[in-house]
């Protein structure tokens, strides 16, 4: 595939060229990136450099559509929707980043994005509708058929990996859910602000967005549909002084309280036995953010707790990979027809 | 009052030396640790002086008992039992840091302390009914009068504290609490561990103890007492790439849907009017464990969740200070018949 | 003294109101802010609480001349020299932590600091060559009765107060002094920039400005000045994953090779011996930028290479501390005619 | 090749298997370790697989010369020496991760390393001559030819790397050489010891073995050696809060004042032109630590001062890689026949 990565000097960006510069199945043919337009790839990014030492260039329809056939776009919300639509008239395929497409309901990103609905005027409900929720484990066989992919990021991917076989099998009750999430700082990407400073975020944790936090609706959305039901939980996102990993930690009721442990393991490795890049863990083996840095893997480990017939479950991925830019290229290589983890078996860093 | 610190050079007794080196009301009599017995504390801690240079001396009750007329003992458990019998024969006050005396049956303490039960024979069953639970705020007379005073670690404080308000008073359910906590590596002490090695503890947060930590006993004995009921929760302790401070995140369901979070505030205000080192943050604003480092105080924030009649309560503490030496300063400012927060008025260190 | 606290929501603002928020012989009247003028202090930080809840003002002369007989200005450079000399034409004392006034001569300050230079139009000649530089325990008695002091900021400080004594004194050659740098990422201060992310400066160390950063000619003009030679030196410095602290290792050649370490411990011993916060270290033990976090100390560690008679000199302070708000706060002290070190026995933050 | 990698649970180790256990060309044959003997492979290190999920065994030359060709050694100091010369004997190469081969003359490692010498007693005098000094772009033909490595750290290869073209070509000065190097800690290994604790090397920097480091004479023995001098020099090493990487600072004086950063520049790319792994940055842009993360990688950037006829050499290099088992593994590829950097085009890990 002749890929344009949009946005590309942003921590997805970064990844995805990282992923891609050596790439045998897929070839960078457009980096976007508007703060760094006219300047050459590898002047700035010295440690990452790309063979044709290629420009950064502006956004561009028309480059872009005549350079690739994909366009991964790693954007702020709201801009995906004001190229999207064209893009996929030329006939690319698309696969975004962003949160613009991630709903059935443009409605409802109206709601919850309502800062950007503000700027940014949409009308592209059949998008909306079209568009491959691209949670590649669940969504496969939709996403290797998909014109426009809406990649998740890191809190739901956490989230709605672990949760779906328990509550699609009807396993866990649908009330009372509770996810506790923990992020890395680059979660909140490479645009410097106060609150992402070192001097800030060292040595400190934090939560943020109680109860309001926009991944909420999304996870919800998901969930509600893989249940069959309306699906209400909390979520609360808190921000830990590493630079990447993500760690979700899920409580739940079991609908039967006479499961034990190995029970639910053994479902959740069924659930992924296709997948290599989904390991569950044995019972008592509790997984750390540090085992997946550089990888596209999540971990996942469980326990019911027999005294009250609740399950906890640990699920951690690396946020940029698994969590962003790993995720897209799951979707790039299924809709190149390649098998999903094609080149992604990477070498994770450790320690 | 003179002071005997025994166990004074991991973190809890450093703390301690800290808080007492310069007080006015108290005085170092007598410094215990075993690896560094016979040198003199200023060459072990240029940055730490004491004025007199003390002798590092190694345990003995003789010479405690001659000194000091209070001992605070910062050991590991098991070891306090060995002597706290025979300190409180000579007469002093004994504020122990370890779990030796925070569970009122000492049977308990032998099933969940079953290892150190294994090398320490132990039948101090009438000390372990009379000791008091040291956590301050909430047993700040029975202290007062105490020989022997339990001082409570970082987790119980950090999730007694938000929860005893609430429980006391019948205001959340009893059952299906969660608290997921989140603490800095300090917490571990300063016994080289594998786990705790920066190469190690850097960069990654994980999960440990699930469901099976020590302390869920204590705080479920705790709650229990003061809810009147027998309460089961579920606890996970996560360890954060931080060297200081612990954040819990503590969920439970309100009795009465209808209370706001406003009404939640004013309820856990009143109940810590008398206590400066209680505060509780307006709605809607969140603490970091970085606004407690280097000082005493607890912040409390909270948020009811109107959806699905819940409550989220977040509480952050130094875990060293509030979490270990802090709260057992305070208990010794009670016994000593001065107020609560004599000489904790810290300085706390931001950024 | 009623101090004028400008620039007050940086770094520097917040250690001066740390510090001066519970002093009994300062009291803050009047706290300047662009960003958050208008805004109650306590609602903003309500870890660092002031007992009257001032209001931020944006700056003003009349404000700060009527509510203050000091002004503490921790300003981005060039800005200082906007207010300072009617500040002092209205009789207030200026201690200006910029780099305003720290040359003697207003045309090299031009020639450093020529990006500010071509916005900020200056003539105050005569303020430059009346300004104290404020580096206390050397400029001691001079601070005591000046008017305007130029308070020297963390690269000099920690370069400085080494080298001095042997510089003065002739024990060391002029030429080939060699002091390289290794500074926490709050020296960038809290304006957001990219590389001073948690993502960015987190998990590796750089260096930056070889050879042309701009404290150079101020750190050389000073070694100038107590040598009665010309000084060109080499500095660089690198930025480390910590938030506070500085640690720097410089290296110089001894005039007699004869000297032992010894001899150059004592001597340093004797230079500050009447400043408790100058502290030499036993020859073998070498401090940790940890030792001083919260502490107004500076540490020296020092040993001489007999094999080619040089001599290496370690130096550690708290950046914020005596690399900035302390040393301005010893200043406010001198010219209150207070002891240099008054109220500030801080209780150092360990580990 | 069949490769037995002794020593495999530390930070060596574990690199080591991280690099060979996909490998198209070597085969990981033997794991030996002694602490974790008898226990399963992939149980102990879940997030990092190997496919028949081997045991790991305890040292047996038997065991190590039946199964496998050539054995990678990352054991204490002294103890390679203890099997070394049999599995030289049985026909195996050697590559050794420990000092015990680095010297030429044993009476020097028996000085340097005398309290190793104290428990193991040593006479191979022959293996010390034979042995070459695995620093592989220097003396890769050597290397090929070889049976036993001695592959140096990382404090030698970050330092001479830099220095080597310099010296042997006679640019700068043999005498005034300064190297100021910085560490992540799991250059002190896994083994669990108080100072690399995440609570005492996080949030602080400090300086060890000033001028008495033994990596000291192994630098000064390489250079002397291509210099055809004898070299003393000032090695300063610093343990800085970060997992992984090194960077060294160096300082040296120009013969010829005359020539310029970019003659400099032009010469030290013509040095290492045949090793896509060292590369020269242009004048001006400096490396950060964080850029090696996960290569094989070294980044040179130098700045002469022509003010005083000096020059700034900065290197950065990722520890456990081109400082450890990195280098091992090229001299692998270098004793198997393949090119140096075979398999070694890792993806580096940023941010």
């Amino acid at each position: 595939m002749n890929v344009a990565i949009v946005g590309a000097t942003g921590y997805g960006g970064l990844q995805l060229v990282s992923l891609l510069r050596r790439s045998k199945k897929h070839k960078i043919t457009f980096l976007g990136g508007e703060r760094s337009a006219g300047l050459k790839w590898n002047n700035l990014y010295p440690f990452l450099t790309i063979d044709n030492n290629p420009l950064i260039e502006s956004l561009s329809i028309d480059a872009i559509s005549q350079s690739s056939n994909v366009a991964i776009l790693s954007l702020p919300n709201g801009i995906s929707s004001t190229i999207t639509p064209s893009l996929i008239k030329k006939g690319l395929k698309v696969i975004d980043l962003s949160a613009d497409y991630r709903y059935k309901s443009l409605e409802l990103w109206k709601e919850v994005y309502s800062q950007e609905a503000s700027i940014y005027e949409r009308n592209d409900h059949e998008l909306c509708q079209e568009a491959v929720y691209g949670l590649t484990e669940i969504y496969k066989k939709e996403i290797s058929k998909a014109r426009l992919i809406a990649s998740p990021g890191c809190y739901p991917t956490s989230s709605l990996l672990p949760l779906i076989p328990f509550l699609s099998q009807g396993i866990i009750e649908n009330d009372g859910i509770i996810i506790d999430s923990k992020s890395g700082t680059s979660g909140g990407g490479r645009n410097p602000k106060e609150n992402l400073l070192f001097a800030e975020s060292g040595e400190g944790i934090s939560a943020y967005s109680i109860l309001n936090h926009r991944h909420v609706s999304e996870i919800e959305q998901i969930l509600s549909q893989v249940s069959d039901n309306k699906i209400t939980l909390q979520f609360t996102p808190h921000l830990v002084p590493m630079v990447r990993g993500m760690f979700s930690t899920i409580y739940g009721r079991l609908k039967d309280p006479g499961l034990t442990s190995e029970d639910c393991k053994i479902l959740l490795e069924n659930y992924y036995r296709n997948f290599s890049n989904v390991v569950v863990l044995p019972i008592g083996t509790y997984p750390s953010t540090k085992w997946v840095r550089n990888s596209n893997n999540i971990y996942l480990s469980l326990k019911v707790d027999s005294r009250n017939g609740r399950i906890i479950i640990l699920s951690v991925i690396d946020n940029l990979l698994k969590g962003q830019a790993g995720q897209a290229y799951q979707s790039l290589n299924l809709i190149s027809g390649l098998p999903i983890n094609n080149e992604l078996d990477l070498k994770n860093f450790y320690p």
